[in-house]
């Protein structure tokens, strides 16, 4: 009878579904629309649904029907005709419950409680550049995502680290991204001075004149996000003050942030979530609900706003498509909007504290730190005190400079405080997967940049669709780009690419 | 133990309130903001939302702890110091869970199923005035609806069709309304045409000249909602094609529709929302989330609205407000914003076919005729082929007019082909009850007129919070217009308001 169990699980997991995709619609809610006294009403009622959803994946008969489901991994023949698929889900299923039930109750909220009150602490800690403020609550948070760490490492049979990495990104460890990192310092170190001498010898890049009507630049926006590939009878863009992709694959919700000053924070923006809420869009609807239905992790995510993003819409084919829109849109001196101005303006490399307004070359560099931090802060070999100066050398070691107080240092990022330990790898492995899925796709596409030259994203969402959005969760993160590349991460075609974008006289 | 099983309900009941808040919130982004597109989705979300709400208030736990409190009604003393509202909120957890328990899951998902598929045949039978088309459709859920109205009937010991009434609104039923609309006919077949003749000696009104700028009118109306007394801090104004007030006490979502050629539909419209607003903003905070911090009913809800919109904002005094601030904001003749041309265009009388057109001498007659066929319907007198013409003799009888087409008779409401039966009443009651409330408030509360005249609200919302809004639902409808107004409801108050409005030369 492992067929009906199964049918039972997939009917007990569309459920679970239903109620993330509920906790989805109200996360954007409280941050593109939500009055500011919804507040704490919305706190209460994303803990009862998150609650609910807990509780129906470790309900008892989900551990019935998982047993009587059978295998783990794999035994796609077993439960119908769906098989890789099926298979596939069953598995996922096996690791979401396991993952579940191994943290007790009392842990989970005692994580939620610390991770909450060290967050508003430190938003003050970070406004006052003090860390000995928030020093105390990290502590806590660290000891509890410690102890996650070894009761999620004792049931998948993961290293603690690897164990909390899973939760944003199957299919690829420690011990894979460890050697990629550090070689990426190797080449940093000799090509960052390189790039900077490069962009020092051309000529300064004129820029953009503004003021950028918001009405304007709305228009714009929702116009490239279409151009890329969304339908907006499934999608929504808003504003909000931390842009994101949220919402649902039928009804995907993008955000950005307009600044009258510079069009390029609202466009690129826009264009970076709009990658995401494609990955969302083509996710396959034959397994909508289902794990394996899902996108395929964090850095699976990232590589697709990037694509977009950094690969596609900083590319010289469509920086000349861009122009003479942006030129039309706003007006000024026609020289800004050459292609040779914009590459100037938005691809220009510059050494700086802070992680979110890193460019392309420099922005792995933030992530390597943290990625060695916090897994000296699981593994024990780091204590909360010893962060600042930990943070301190290792950042002057990567990029030569010594952060002036902590708000520029150890303090800028929430994910730490707010308990998301394992997440940073995602933003760079995300960025290296893009350079060799761009590649790949250029190699299957004749004619994908000229296409990019007339704003024709078509070829290149017709690729990505196939090969890595409809593949869902089918697929780990390696897995994945062997499929679609014929290679695990290499991360040479991320180096090839800045070689050519950025080391090239 | 009785307490400590008392605790765990209401902790049960806060958690079935808070999946109902999360409902209302995606319920409002449906009206409101979600693309087309993700009408599917969302569906299936709110199916997930309620059914798990019904489970957890029919889950066997609940049972349990309703027997170990014990009493099921007024007995305060029993479960602590909150007396008299703890009582009658065990009371209203028994009938809640009575009526929950009362129905068969098999029955439940048979009516919603049956509403869904009547509903969507209603559209198109409404656009054809083709009530044959629907009435199979309308048959099987007349026939789901007595089954259900028997069964509700059973368990809480009501007449079968004011067990559905108690659906909707609490503490009055049809015996009581049946001598309330019999007389209010008879007031009525005198009245009306001696307010069509009052109406037709005075000159006609001028009307007031648009266009009318939707941005005008949208400051126009968050200004007015702000001054009857909305926070925007726990609140938003959007729009949707069917004006509604949703969201949750303290997060409350009214909406609107605009009409460049009529500042009236937006800004009336808007006056009546905030009204039922200010009821939910007005709740009982120390009873949130409890049965007892709820609403009273949808006449009390009715009562909210139509005592500002109707009773406030349609009075002399308002209209002597409202008319400088209209002509300031869209220019025009000037005369045509004197408050006696503002009542000419805003308080006319007019037999016409569509209630939600009707002025508010004839409203009670599209009631009444409704009141009486669906408690034929459930009652088994009357079956669904004998509707049209039972509407249409009704109609005569009542309006002196007979509908030229179904459409603009039986077909025009939603609500029995989406399977509410026993809302109807609920609109006249309220619209008495608010008539009533209006003379109480003006009683206790000198220079209530002369603060309305001056666009200040504060001395009636404070007597309203008082008397209404803060008692929750701690009384059913007639109790509550007891202990506000000294008497139960009294059609009086409503025929003397009309007679001073529509009959005084």
């Amino acid at each position: 009878m492992t067929a009906a169990a199964y049918d039972r699980l997939k009917a007990r997991f569309a459920r679970i579904a239903l109620l993330d995709e509920s906790q989805a619609m109200l996360h954007w809610d409280a941050a593109a629309v939500m009055p500011a006294g919804g507040g704490a009403a919305r706190g209460e009622q994303l803990a009862t649904l998150a609650g609910l959803s807990h509780e129906l994946l470790t309900a008892p008969e989900m551990a019935g029907d998982l047993a009587e489901a059978g295998a783990q991994s794999g035994a796609g023949a077993e439960v119908g005709a769906g098989g890789e698929w099926d298979g596939a889900n069953l598995a996922l299923m096996h690791t979401a419950h396991r993952r579940a039930t191994a943290l007790p109750t009392a842990l989970v909220e005692a994580s939620a409680r610390a991770a909450s009150a060290c967050e508003s602490i430190w938003r003050t800690a970070r406004a006052r550049a003090d860390f000995g403020l928030v020093a105390p609550a990290l502590k806590e948070v660290v000891r509890l995502q410690r102890e996650t760490a070894l009761a999620l490492a004792d049931a998948t049979g993961l290293s603690p680290y690897d164990a909390l990495m899973e939760g944003y990104q199957r299919g690829i460890g420690a011990a894979a991204v460890e050697p990629i990192f550090t070689a990426y310092e190797t080449f940093l170190a000799e090509a960052l001075p390189r790039a900077e001498a490069l962009q020092a010898a051309r000529p300064a890049p004129v820029p953009l004149a503004g003021p950028f009507p918001v009405a304007a630049q709305q228009v714009l926006c929702r116009e490239m996000a279409e151009r890329v590939g969304l339908d907006f009878t499934h999608a929504r863009l808003d504003e909000s003050t931390h842009p994101f992709c949220g919402g649902t694959p039928t009804d995907v919700r993008i955000t950005t942030r307009y600044n009258t000053a510079s069009v390029a924070q609202a466009l690129l923006g826009v264009l970076h979530e709009t990658g995401h809420a494609l990955y969302e869009r083509g996710l396959p609807a034959a397994h909508a609900r289902q794990p394996v239905g899902e996108a395929a992790g964090m850095a699976a995510h990232e590589s697709q706003s990037l694509i977009i993003e950094m690969q596609a819409c900083r590319s010289d084919a469509f920086l000349g498509f861009i122009g003479p829109r942006l030129h039309a849109a706003f007006g000024g001196d026609a020289a800004a909007f050459a292609p040779a101005n914009l590459a100037g303006l938005w691809r220009r490399v510059e050494r700086g504290f802070i992680r979110v307004d890193a460019d392309e070359l420099t922005y792995p560099a933030h992530v390597i730190l943290r990625f060695r931090l916090e897994r000296a802060l699981i593994g024990g070999e780091l204590e909360v005190e010893g962060l600042p100066a930990a943070w301190n050398e290792g950042f002057a070691r990567l990029l030569g400079l010594t952060p002036p107080d902590d708000a520029c240092g150890c303090l800028q990022d929430i994910h730490w405080y707010d308990g998301g330990f394992g997440y940073f790898p995602s933003y760079t492995l995300g960025a290296m997967a893009a350079a060799q899925l761009m590649r790949a796709a250029r190699a299957a596409v004749p004619g994908l940049d000229v296409a990019l030259g007339q704003g024709n994203f078509v070829p290149l969402r017709e690729w990505l669709r196939l090969n890595v959005h409809g593949q869902g969760s089918r697929l780990g993160f390696q897995d994945l780009l062997r499929a679609a590349t014929g290679k695990p991460l290499d991360p040479a075609d991320f180096t090839a690419h800045l070689q050519g974008r950025y080391l090239t006289a």
